[in-house]
């Protein structure tokens, strides 16, 4: 941590600094220049940085090291690679999860599976558990719906994905899915994510609407120290002036991410836009931009879907949409 | 809901809107322009607008009705009192909720309740369980923090508010606390608001950093819904561009909902600046714009504290701030 | 224009909203609910909707017309091609536009012109007058390096664009430059667009920083009324809570743009992140999202730049960069 | 500046960093941790830290010395008073600045004064120049206006303000302005400002609506660095995701400036929330959070103002929120 002194800071503020810096336990190193102080603090201990900013002739605090630790690139420079029965997530390939919001029949699920394996989707998504703010909504099928999603998957050799909203669905989640989803909602629900660091199940941990990737990073290192290191960050956008779009996806995340973590990163258009018109368009970015996979709401009739049917793809457009994505992959060495 | 349709729309567009409205339930009043057409539909189902707006033709599709009835202004023009014990929140008087972060002994508290009872608090505020994503920092003292904070409140005539996590822990509310705070990470937790709902205890709800205003109403209109008509909101500032402070405080969103709901307001300048040196003059500010009361962190000895301590002010900051919040509080006719 | 009274507004206060709009010269539809009573004004006159929102009763107001016209798609539905000596912007091609910061010397704009040239660039970028609050940094050559960006485009076959920073330079960029580049710190500088919208230049409108979508096109609309249709939108990044970019790219503006309006939208993904790293992966992404063209800050030796080395591509970054983007192009109908 | 290396950065990372920094003209000191090695550069010459963050192996970067000088606190840390013919803007008085929108005439600005003058207004408020993107609005009076100002003000004994909005009017503001008003969306216009800088006129400086706090004091220091020491900073809201109101009034900006620098701060609360019902709340806040004045639009008759009538407060409102103001005054030390 460096603390750096107010110009001209006179002696008795920094000799009252360091005090309160070995009071703290800290080794200091002082280096005075003609106009500015700099203070060096070397110690184990964490320090609300804000307590110190409070003294008098205090310009600034700096820390010095990364926030986060195990999430952090330095931690595993090669990267981390996810193994899922037989797709690798951080590998080379653009891994593609797709589905219903939710999960509604068997079958929905079966119709839009079996369309999306022959598309060459690897990982079937869908929702059982709703968290919504809208109590007349459709919640989905709970345990039945998870049920509906794994048989439908192993009908058509892919590994499953569904979004948790509480700790006591863990078990569920344990017996019929292969990648756990954390909502942007629930980024920074440490009750659950503490729990979710205890599972041997992959997790994609969505960034928040609000969250910076700071702060994203931080959630993923959470869990790794509670055990959990097999995460996925996943972009979905975050809330702007711009009101257009629900959210405004944050494309520049993906090399940011990319550069500050070993932690393979993809990308949620539907929930993002959160209207079908912009999905295609946002999905060949992500791509572009890089990204290890992607999760796209896809629906064989989005116009009655209980759910999202609005930011749902027909299962036409995910086609034509897969096709272009099949173009843009080389251009990114990845393979589809 | 009245659908506008795009200038020159083409007659079948118009005539295809129509008819998937009316196959949705929905009576049209149709109005037709020399360059606009625009629809009218009424019926009592809720449909997701997205998907009117992403049919052909149409320009943009704009709710009539508020999103949330209970929350809302009309639903009792008079406006809300909530009562605990013999002080009144909503009415005539600024009501002031000062206390630690967390309870951290039975001397602190005791130290704290005492000298904030003489300077005339009502409300004891101190928290008992910690939801941070530091895994190292101080939980709080579950619930013998509760506990003594009910001990000392009792010692001193006053009522107690604290900040709940988990839905488990409501009976152990239900014992110790009066008022019972959800906080900014929490207000769309919907799975906390249902049980919060079906609980006697008035509610706080804090404005998460990233909501709209009307975001707030529906999570209170949730709970209302839900059957707990006790709901305070509180404004705790949001996420902006602007870095020097951890969050912007919003003091228009007092006047806006004091417009829009009859719910009370009341906000908490130090979660929202986060700095102790911050929060004098925003709560000087907060009472001027007219809130129905405030939160604010108090130690005896911040330095010292286990858990934000770089925002509480000390006793003395406290008392010489209430002298200035005695004088704001008659040019808003109020009583302090 | 459509006004919603609130639930059950009492008569008088409807017929005082009807009677003002009447003053204001509307025409009213009055459309009587069981709850809700709906006025539609239907009128020439332009009016603050603010000082209806005002009035009591009244819920919310609508605006029925978009509040740009000459920019809207509806104007021109088949696209805006802009033909600039053998190149068309809004056409079939991705549009590359390169080159430095700033012009420097003579050398340094040829060395750079001729490898973009080599590598296949039609438009050759570079500033010549600087508006930055830097009062110390380099300013531009001003005259002089208009003049000797025209004569290395000439040499190498190459339209001009550059960046405008006053009014007064008009008549300089009339005489060496085909593109005129507003700057995202002027797009609301309605005393310069003004006099662009009198040249026969097509103008490269620069997306502000806080700017709206539709606040871009009220922009482009401005100066189409003014008399000038040949505009290009460019989004160049938008402020928000992340702060490891410089602006957080809202790449969806894009196909959003290309829905609203029929005018060419390209982007910059230089300016937008501000760092050398992040411009390949978001130059790749702007072609995928169907971009119709963008600019990219290149500099032989961005290390010694007068200006904006930290965010130009070396000449062989740039090289690999045309490479990928050539591999994209045809993934969304494009040459390049 | 301190460069913070990688941890366990590689020798030959750090010492290319070491000779680029020397190669700018640093002296270095350097700091070898058993993780961290930290780099001090002291050196006058001001780079652009991209560049150092590019570099192999460099964590992050930090700057000591603010980049703002004159107008950081430590260059007068008395504070500064403005004096304007019998008055002081930074001193113990709060100051109110009210007036109409625009000046519309002879009678309206005289009508306006004489009321304002009764109650106790000092700084006469008018627009005369328009700069807004509507083409058919009312564009001011120009010259007249600014004359009528001044002449209903010398009737009154008030000084004036007004809003420049090219640096052409500059000579005309000299003869008839007391205190120029740069509004918020000329803020980072430097053209203007470095004009401004020579004139001997005290100028307003508006924040712009997505400007950071550093951001407007590195403004107003450009303005002192080309000579003009009289600068006084607006708070007038910043763009954030709510909108309900124009602006989000950021009101702990009033004592964050107050820490950050001498310069006197007062704040529009018309033009933050762009809205006459929420004017008087926030006009009281801003009082009560310490602000050295505020500016209010004031109109006789606002219904029928040629521009801004919505945020324009009646006469009547006006004088009873000046009662107000009356009494929160002495809370924070002020007269009124």
């Amino acid at each position: 941590m460096i603390i750096v002194m107010e110009e001209n800071a006179p002696e008795e503020q920094i000799v009252s600094v360091v005090d309160r810096l070995v009071g703290l336990g800290f080794d200091i190193h002082r280096s005075t220049g003609t106009r500015y102080t700099i203070l060096g603090a070397v110690g184990a201990r964490t320090v609300d940085t804000r307590l110190l900013e409070l003294l008098e002739g205090v310009s600034k605090v700096v820390r010095i090291t990364s926030p986060y630790k195990l999430a952090a690139r330095a931690f595993k420079p090669e990267g981390t690679r996810i193994h899922l029965r037989d797709i690798v997530i951080g590998g080379e390939n653009l891994v593609l999860m797709a589905g219903p919001g939710v999960v509604e029949s068997r079958d929905q699920i079966e119709t839009i599976a079996s369309a999306l394996a022959r598309i060459g989707v690897k990982v079937l998504r869908g929702g059982a558990f709703r968290s919504s703010g809208d109590p007349y909504g459709f919640q989905g099928l709970g345990e039945e719906g998870l049920k509906l999603l794994r048989e439908a998957a192993d009908r058509h050799g892919c590994c499953t994905v569904s979004e948790i909203t509480e700790a006591s669905q863990i078990p569920l989640f344990g017996r019929y899915i292969d990648l756990i989803q954390v909502s942007a909602g629930n980024m920074q629900n440490f009750m659950l994510l503490k729990e979710l660091a205890r599972t041997d199940k992959p997790i994609i941990l969505t960034r928040g609407p609000s969250a910076t990737i700071e702060e994203t990073l931080l959630a993923a290192d959470f869990m790794m120290v509670g055990g959990n290191h097999r995460i996925i960050i996943c972009e979905s956008g975050i809330k702007t002036l711009e009101t257009y779009t629900r959210n405004t996806m944050d494309l520049s995340a993906i090399p940011v991410i990319q550069k500050l973590s070993h932690l393979p990163v993809i990308a949620d258009p539907s929930h993002a836009t959160g209207r079908r018109d912009k999905v295609p368009s946002m999905a060949r970015a992500v791509a572009a931009a890089g990204a290890d996979g992607m999760i796209i709401d896809v629906h064989h009739d989005p116009e009655h879907a209980l759910c999202d049917g609005a930011q749902s793809l027909t299962l036409e457009q995910f086609e034509k949409l897969a096709g272009q994505l099949r173009q843009i992959a080389p251009a990114v060495e990845r393979k589809l």
